[in-house]
């Protein structure tokens, strides 16, 4: 049974919490759905607690992530704004390379023998 | 305000943990002071919980971490086996190692220019 190496990764500004894989899967949600409340539903989170969650992200980063528009047929909708449509990719990139790293770093540190 | 990246790294083996920043600060501590009890004393953890740890440790490692000597004067001592040092070396190397990398491709990803 090989030991393997395992990360989380996040982003923080001032000590507070502005990214991490979890928050990120949110926004892709919207991102995906155009609907924070169907995110929401998605990640088994009250519609309440993922709207917290947004403007705790925003308010950390101190610039919006997600443009919402009130009232029409469906009751508006939510989706990211640039800067959150470019955080979220950044984000994916970084997680993606770091896996990438930490894999070929453990292999050379603990010497471990693929199978 | 600057946005920093954060990891935290551990190991697992059959999806179950080895190694973790936690436990590794741990066994340094018994390397340093030669004895568990001191060493959960220095983390605020019961003897009991220490050991558990440790135990829980070498059991998903499926070898041993601690070699403890019993009796004599001052009840025995603690130190680690040969692989829990080479373990304990390639852990912090890995998460130094880890750190850097993730600094610079947080750096070239985000774009962040430093201050």
């Amino acid at each position: 049974m090989p030991i393997e190496p395992r990360a989380k990764v996040w982003l923080e500004r001032d000590g507070r919490l502005v990214l991490s894989e979890y928050r990120v899967r949110m926004l892709e949600l919207v991102q995906e759905t155009g609907s924070l409340s169907e995110a929401a539903k998605r990640m088994g989170l009250s519609y309440r607690r993922a709207w917290g969650k947004v403007r705790e992200m925003e308010e950390n980063l101190g610039q919006p992530l997600l443009e919402t528009a009130v009232g029409g047929a469906h009751g508006g909708g939510s989706k990211l704004t640039p800067l959150g449509t470019a955080l979220v990719a950044a984000f994916q990139r970084f997680r993606k390379q770091l896996q990438q790293d930490m894999e070929d770093e453990f292999r050379s540190l603990f010497d471990v023998k693929r199978e």
